[in-house]
């Protein structure tokens, strides 16, 4: 655990320290919850979303993409289900006057059990030591099995008095755990109340004049709404998709965990239109491609799992999360959900508008079944970087610090390096830079050693660093050196271009995630 | 002026009727001011987002990009002056409850003028036949002058009104002038009041606990309060440049003209860090260097012009507008400002920290003085698609309507068509689709005849139609034509690849922007 927090701390610092990630509105001490993609997240984070889009637009002939606007008519979260239903149960303290979220605090009692039971085992590890065995352990051990069966008790009884909204019970159960606030110690609780987690905001120049608007909490309902208008224009056939990437904003009461849960996020959501009754089908075959698709960044296959949902939520009638191997632990990465007709049909119930389609292969309307899947772009980023950020042992004893990007999303494809600041160097390299341009994000740096200077692209996540010395001036050769394997190989400066674009081009990877 | 809004009309229902705008949350009667861009539209303003973004930063050594939240800390909004300054004067009639921009009233009463000269001179004209010489006219006759005097005096008294803030005479005038409200007919008006164009939403769970937040009016301040950061993490020395899109809110009353002003829309803006005094230098540098890129699109010189600024904002000390030549006029496109080192000064004022920069070539401290280029992308998107839709005769006496954007930004480069859907064409067909699809946003139409998918495919604005016949099968060829042109060439299946690359390469675009 303690090894896990520090791996997560080093990959916040590294984030900052190398221009990926700022905490928003540093200089005014920050704003919670909200960070901004400095100059490597910026290109990282948009070759990540360029990938995405590629792979299922460019790719398929029968998606086509969509950029809604984040205002939308506010009837729309009427319908969705999210000016009702998009609540979280919340809690003031009367002392501290802070305000927590009821379930957490009670989730956050229950993982104090999980402690306890570390530490039985941790008992039991230095009583035993090589002949302990930890699995029987944990199935055995009478007190590890009581603190189990609390903790299990109290999270049904919570999850049973949500599910039937009895708040009241909710604040007895935190009664009677004697749970305190965190900050003053106190125990002393007003009643639960719901509380909407859409941002709200006026449309109009006065009280007595305004719209009241959400912030959208989804990007999903911008493709519902436009469904009709897409199909018809487009003239697409069942079964087709529509795909979207777009800032999302939810007033997380409690946010943490850097990037992975923010109040403003990216979500990359595609919603493929089905015939109704094909859905269990696509949905299968949607969770395997994209898989397969995350496993064409070459993470490896030990970092991603499936988890099947048991309880699903009142739109859907089957859903899975493509789970991460975060630095916490794993956590949904991906979700892909069956939503039935849920959305089309309460569209057309609000509006009053037939939202209808002619499948003219069975002569048959329908509302056509819908299969999403919804990727938060910003816990996509944080999977790829915080497993990217490697510490390596060299062979002579040393170490390094790098950043191993997959080359197709690394913000710079090359640096360009003058082994010295003079002779002519800078000039051919910054030629190099003019003739790489065109094709590729590259850098340039003349500034100390050459070792140090690979070090730092090392540490930017930089796939190819190319050195240009004094033998270059003779033979038009540069020295080009692999992040990843620290390999130096000699070649043409003719040659860079299609080196570097072998190793980088989307097409390429494109085709590996087919 | 009739021909212009004709003109306008249609490119507002080319845009709904070829997927590339619909007005927001249709099915719901729509949300003012506010579109989305569909199928066809989010391609073409992703090519254009692309393309800014790559003559910006892929370009320049010295040019770094950001992605900053939308949501800052509010005080980044009293250090701007938008807290304090950024008002309409708004009127209310006391019979309709409709609010007005008082400025808007004003001009438009103005307007009346413009209109009354107008008719005076196809008076003039009936009169005189082709004797008629308007300049003349315009210059000389007495009521086009008395007109045009007094237009101008209402105008001047209006804007020291507002600059003194002298609210009440702005009432006094509309009063005077016997404005009526257009809905009601009615005189009876309030107080003229100044409203703040900012959205404001609340962060956190209550009234009581919430901050205050806005969405952001502008993006440029999300560059500003992290200069001292990406400065150091990226080690950039001045001169040097940050480059940021994004959305930006602002409550606009009046909100007209399509997609030209609308309440939420994108920037794509550069902040250029200098040494204080080489402002003035830099500032024409970048108002040449964005004029070449606009004019990289193929528009044409005749549709740009440059607007000096006369009077400047509070922060500026040179300012200039490019403009296009929009269906309804000259309008700005991209505004570049010396903005001195007011922002950088107020952050440091309302943060309390220094935001300094030392320059080790003169050994000196300072605050850089700023130099800003920025785009409305959504303008941009307008003016290049209402530029592209024309009617064309053809030499048969027919006629065309093509869409002829510009290849690098057109949302699909080619369209593959098999002749006939039977056969083993459209096979042949998919079969090309899945070899260039890797590297080619490109589309596949099998449905109506030959000729009425190419005028489609011109419509839409595609480049390229591929078409594949009987002899496809015997000789590995397929007709590429140009949509443009409508020439027709012969072409083997493996060289499509290259000629399309040739016609639609960013790199080979951005070498002519140079």
């Amino acid at each position: 655990m303690a090894k896990q927090e520090d791996q997560f701390k080093k990959v916040i610092s590294h984030a900052k320290e190398y221009g990926y990630v700022f905490q928003s509105s540093e200089i005014y001490d920050g704003l919670s919850a909200v960070y901004d993609y400095a100059q490597n997240g910026v290109e990282l984070k948009k070759n990540l979303r360029e990938y995405w889009w590629k792979a299922m637009v460019q790719m398929h002939d029968n998606i086509v993409g969509l950029d809604a606007a984040i205002f939308m008519h506010p009837t729309t979260w009427k319908a969705s289900g999210h000016v009702d239903a998009f609540n979280d149960p919340l809690i003031d303290n009367k002392d501290s006057k802070k305000r927590y979220r009821a379930d957490v605090l009670i989730e956050d009692y229950v993982a104090k059990y999980d402690d306890k039971i570390e530490k039985e085992v941790k008992k039991a590890e230095k009583r035993f030591g090589d002949s302990f065995d930890k699995e029987q352990f944990l199935a055995t051990n009478p007190r590890v099995l009581e603190y189990k069966e609390k903790g299990a008790a109290i999270l049904a009884r919570m999850g049973k008095s949500l599910e039937n909204e009895d708040l009241a019970d909710v604040k007895a159960l935190i009664e009677e755990l004697g749970i305190s606030c965190p900050l003053s110690g106190s125990k002393s609780w007003t009643d639960v109340k719901q509380f909407n987690l859409m941002f709200g905001t006026k449309l109009g120049a006065s009280a007595e004049h305004a719209t009241d608007l959400y912030l959208r909490p989804e990007t999903a309902q911008g493709i519902f709404v436009n469904f009709l208008n897409v199909q018809k224009t487009g003239r697409m056939k069942i079964p087709f998709g529509i795909a979207q990437t777009g800032k999302a904003f939810r007033n997380e009461i409690v946010a943490r965990q850097f990037i992975f849960r923010q109040r403003e996020f990216e979500q990359m959501e595609m919603q493929f239109f089905v015939r109704p009754g094909t859905q269990k089908e696509w949905y299968e075959t949607w969770k395997e491609s994209r898989l397969k698709w995350h496993l064409s960044l070459g993470l490896g296959m030990d970092n991603y799992r499936f988890h099947d949902h048991d309880k699903l939520a009142h739109y859907a009638d089957a859903a899975a999360d493509i789970e991460f191997k975060f630095p916490f632990g794993f956590k949904e990465l991906e979700g892909i959900h069956s939503r039935t007709d849920f959305d089309l049909k309460a569209h057309q119930e609000f509006s009053g508008k037939k939202i209808q389609y002619f499948d003219n292969e069975i002569n048959e309307n329908y509302i056509p079944y819908v299969v999403e899947t919804s990727v938060g772009l910003d816990r996509l980023f944080l999977a790829v970087f915080s497993n990217s950020l490697q510490e390596e042992e060299l062979e002579d004893g040393s170490s390094r610090t790098v950043l191993k990007l997959p080359a197709v999303v690394a913000p710079n494809k090359a640096a360009i390096l003058p082994l010295v600041k003079k002779d002519g160097l800078p000039e051919i390299a910054k030629d190099i830079f003019d003739q790489l341009k065109f094709d590729f994000n590259v850098t340039y740096d003349e500034k100390d050693a050459i070792g140090r200077r690979y070090r730092r692209q090392d540490a930017n996540g930089t796939p190819f660093c190319i050195a240009v010395d004094y033998e270059t001036k003779d033979d038009n050769m540069v020295t080009i050196r692999h992040r990843d394997t620290m390999e130096q190989k000699r070649v043409a400066i003719a040659d860079l271009k299609s080196i570097i674009d072998a190793e980088v081009n989307m097409g390429v990877w494109l085709n590996k995630a087919k």
